[in-house]
């Protein structure tokens, strides 16, 4: 049982620079497109803004589903705890807890209703910042159960969860994004990023962002609240 | 990797029978017990109020989180579509899309939060109406995906997912609930009960649960609308 796929996809959409690349690659392999981006409550509404203007600019419908992750804490992302300045060791504090596993939870069942086969979700394990939810053999488990969740998976047919970005390092990504078009000025990548969705400059997210252009020779588009 | 896993758990309630049994049964099994229920914009409230009861009786903590399934449609619970008074073949329009892939992902993330071991989630392959999800081979891949998701995961523990009803028929579910002393007075299990909880006894639901009190021998207390 393997069947032919079809070509329309869930794309999920943070409105951060590696998921627009992402929706510019599955736009670029002629998926059609459909975006999901979750307001899980997180401090950067800003993302949202993002998720909205990119999408308008590219024709892209933009579905957003809420779901309050305050409600079970446990991030800086989502709760009164700051965020980081510095790269450490080990899982970083602004983990959401199973937010990648909720983000494709939500993916599939949209994909469901879509009768679409397949999502996209702009996961790295490369500069992935030790997320546990980022790495292949994590995505891997994740397409088998999802084969199993769904009316799709009883008639034997399987959503296919496709991951372009997995082994780019963040100047490969910022690479491929220039080539399809993809203006980085629309995209919010900063965990705290202002009203105006201007970035920090300072935190885990803007430094490897700003890393990325830096090592892609590329100048870096970003609106930065401050000199940094 | 097998660790001695802790006696902490999240325990998915939903307000009907299935999951109120399934929480005196973790309760019963010495587990700690943290109960969550998902308010997916579902036609019936008065499910959650049935979960506000239920806990409140059994001094358990309730967890309540909101996600907009409305935002991505698709069923009858959710969407304007008439519930069906009638069992029929396949998959039911009263399948929300992803429905425990969705309830299971936010349980994971409030385990987390609670550095819980465990989830109790009271699904059934028996009289489950055709969901997908409710199948013992989706759990445990769904299992196998949780282990990699999660910190825990990453550092050699993970989660271990309990279904004590899933073999069980709905009689046997019921002469389980009654030996612990649950009180199925509180209980919701209709697609369409009245604001006051009481049920249309006609739905899929209804007549499950209708019939299950039947093969056990036991008095049918669920509060009806009308004579039926």
């Amino acid at each position: 049982m393997n069947p032919i796929k079809n070509k329309r996809t869930v794309v999920l959409l943070s409105g951060g620079l590696d998921s627009a690349t992402t929706l510019a690659m599955a736009r670029d392999q002629g998926f059609e497109c459909f975006a999901l981006a979750v307001d899980y409550g997180q401090r950067h509404d800003s993302e949202l803004e993002a998720a909205r203007r990119i999408t308008s600019r590219s024709d892209v419908s933009l579905k957003i589903v809420s779901v309050d992750l305050r409600a079970i804490g446990g991030s800086a992302l989502t709760d009164d705890i700051s965020v980081p300045t510095e790269l450490e060791g080990g899982i970083p504090v602004t983990y959401v807890p199973a937010r990648n596993t909720i983000m494709l939870s939500l993916a599939l069942g949209y994909a469901e209703v879509l009768g679409a086969d397949n999502i996209f979700i702009g996961v790295n394990a490369v500069d992935y910042s030790g997320y546990p939810d980022c790495r292949p053999e994590y995505i891997a488990a994740y397409q088998e159960m999802a084969g199993l969740a769904t009316k799709a998976g009883v008639e034997g047919s399987r959503i296919q969860i496709h991951t372009p970005l997995i082994n780019l390092t963040k100047a490969e990504i910022i690479r491929h994004g220039i080539e399809l078009g993809v203006d980085y000025s629309l995209t919010v990548s900063c965990y705290q990023a202002d009203s105006d969705g201007r970035a920090c400059g300072i935190c885990d997210s803007c430094r490897i962002r700003k890393q990325g252009f830096a090592e892609a020779s590329i100048e870096d588009p970003t609106r930065y609240a401050s000199v940094s």
